[in-house]
């Protein structure tokens, strides 16, 4: 067999068998096949596309190009969610407690933020004492335990998916939708659950920019699920302004608590409760779906929720935040509004860059972050504004960049015209 | 400038700037370009093309990229002439004594051959004495003198294009039209013609299999002359047989000098006299097109052509064959027909390939090649063979291989309608 066919092969549109995937990807995790090859496959990919099975192969070949969680000791069914990536995301800090709550199992292995999105571990890291470096065995008894366990990924999952997307990364070929999917499938499906909740953002900053191109990535990811035996669905979402009113690890973890305490945003209140409600019911903790989303509702309202969060902080040694002595900065500074109207858009990229280049994330690997800095939104999309009220806070301490206050200008979009206020779940896939 | 951006213009069906191509073949002749960036913009570029501006661009960038021969001191029109690869195409040997019999200049650097087509070089080193390691100071006093010199490239022409063909071979993206057509046109401008001419075959073993992919190139090829202010013509030509009758260096060479003395097989006649015309004319050689044919046809019928080619080889040290005593093979194998009918093809791929596997042509750049050895054929497409007839003689000596009667069954189709004789040049651009 020879990568150049292969490519060819590709390239004119005819489908690629499971024995040239599975060659050309352990070839590369190898060292066998040089970049220069994989790159031109991946183009030919972007252009000719992949069918459902040739996305099955890849997605398996990746996932067993390294290290696969072995969940089997873990009673009961083991649910766990994704997203794409988006600003003023804490979902995960809300939904782990939440569906644990209800018996469901939680065995969760996180990143670390980069860029203008931020990462489960930053704002767990964000609570005193808490450790994410936990052992394999303590994982598992935890999650037996009290249902809920969240930790760093320390074993070699998907070493293809890193080396691919490295590569994808520079030779513009990251917006291939089998590639995403493959990618996204692989690292979940290695992280050994069975119940798979996808959050697909659309909007600006998030990698799908249409409902149509959101629908496609989720019907690939479902697919490839199907394939495997998993039960997956995706949730198409809106990240046409940030999720919630905070940005920032420490404001991100405030608003999950006030959530899980029934005081939350309405938007990921909604959004929350609904992804619940798909877990708790396929991990069959509830009859139907509308029970399952009943029931995702009274524990956010009836402290259930909140005492499973204080429960797996204090079993991974955090201290749970006091709210009025929980974040610290040199000044909130008030952003006000320059013009009176309607709130049309809100662009989530703008503020994760603006909360990024505050100390809140990291443009490179290396870099400390601030977990006391970042945005608090005080109005959102579809809101009415006048002149000089002000649209968001900006928690700073030392770090400052002169470009902030661009950002942030060229953030909001407000018009003459009534806004709607945008649905949060566009649609559910799956 | 970021490489990752001129892949991303390029995937989108942008057009990539001046600045971005110069950027690219600059950075990858450097070595600041990886490889796996360039083959992902390659694969982009098989899939979007190129407009006119870009094919131009390209081709400057990468003429620019190395030496180009300064023809300055010769005086008059410089002509030239390129094949995309045919089997026994012995053209440039009668096309150059041709049409510097009647005073247009030829300065010709050659290549050798690789795989089953050959190259002028091996060819003319088959005569006796022939060197084509000349210096650039008699190279160019030979042109003046006698209008005609043949060499072996010595400089650096067009490094870029040697990178980024061994790139394309391994990451299969050869056929994309403008990249065959800025690497063509590179190394013909890098040659320093005025008046280029190009035989661009189409069918069986030749790059491009339609007439519709072949005029596509061929526009490409002479808006990119046109753009260097070169006066250049196409000539699509049939590949669905060999040209004339004989494969092989010497064999070649003989039929050649038997074209040259007015006894060539029609179809080799026929191009010659068609692209000796335009060059003649271009050259300021003849008052009409049709004036210029008429006087190459002379040219080959009065014996002016021949002298010419006997002048030449005489100045580079040859010693002009005695043609009885010019082929030296242990055996003159016949190959007879095992079935009655018209001859409708004569695979040219396979005869190339038969002639290789005989001694004839070089599989890796390393190989000696035995000029004696080869095919002549008997029968050419559309005419009537009986069982048992011979279609062609193999000249063989020491060197076998089981394949070869394998190679030659497949190469003849024989069909029991009637057969028309193709045409050899399909049509002309420019």
């Amino acid at each position: 067999m020879r990568m150049v066919d292969i490519i060819v092969n590709k390239r004119e549109g005819n489908a690629n068998t499971q024995a040239e995937i599975d060659f050309l990807i352990n070839g590369y995790v190898n060292g066998e096949i040089p970049d220069y090859q994989i790159s031109a496959w991946l183009m030919a990919t972007f252009f000719q596309g992949m069918s459902d099975e040739e996305s099955f192969y890849l997605t398996k070949a990746m996932l067993y190009s390294g290290d696969i969680i072995d969940l089997s000791m873990v009673d009961g069914v083991k649910v766990d969610k994704h997203s794409t990536g988006g600003v003023g995301d804490k979902t995960t800090l809300v939904l782990g407690p939440l569906v644990a709550s209800v018996g469901a199992k939680v065995a969760k292995l996180s990143g670390r933020g980069l860029g203008h999105t931020g990462g489960t571990l930053d704002k767990m890291e964000s609570i005193e004492g808490m450790s994410i470096d936990i052992s394999e065995e303590k994982f598992i008894e935890q999650v037996n335990d009290i249902n809920i366990a969240v930790a760093g990924q320390t074993k070699k999952l998907v070493p293809a998916d890193k080396l691919l997307y490295a590569l994808r990364d520079v030779t513009g070929t990251v917006p291939s939708k089998p590639l995403i999917a493959s990618s996204i499938m692989s690292k979940k499906l290695a992280s050994g659950a069975d119940v798979i909740c996808l959050d697909v953002k659309i909007g600006d900053g998030a990698f799908m920019k249409t409902l149509e191109d959101a629908k496609d990535l989720s019907k690939i990811m479902v697919a490839i699920g199907d394939s495997f035996g998993k039960k997956v669905t995706a949730f198409i979402t809106d990240m046409d302004q940030p999720l919630g009113h905070t940005i920032g690890n420490r404001l991100e973890v405030k608003e999950a608590m006030e959530t899980l305490m029934g005081n939350g945003p309405e938007d990921l209140e909604t959004l929350c409760v609904n992804i619940a409600s798909y877990m708790i019911y396929y991990a069959n903790k509830a009859e139907t779906l509308e029970a399952a989303k009943q029931l995702a509702y009274d524990q956010l309202h009836n402290g259930k929720a909140f005492a499973k969060f204080e429960e797996f902080i204090q079993a991974q040694g955090g201290v749970v935040p006091n709210l009025n002595d929980f974040i610290h900065v040199d000044e909130v500074m008030p952003y006000k509004a320059k013009k009176a109207g309607y709130i049309k858009q809100i662009k989530a990229l703008n503020i994760g860059l603006a909360s990024m280049k505050l100390g809140g994330g990291r443009e490179t690997k290396e870099q400390d972050i601030d977990p006391n800095v970042g945005i608090v939104l005080h109005k959102k999309v579809g809101q009415c504004v006048e002149v000089g009220e002000v649209l968001c806070d900006i928690y700073r301490n030392q770090k400052w960049s002169d470009d902030i206050l661009g950002l942030l200008d060229d953030a909001y979009c407000i018009v003459e015209e009534v806004v709607e206020t945008p649905e949060t779940i566009k649609t559910i896939i799956g």
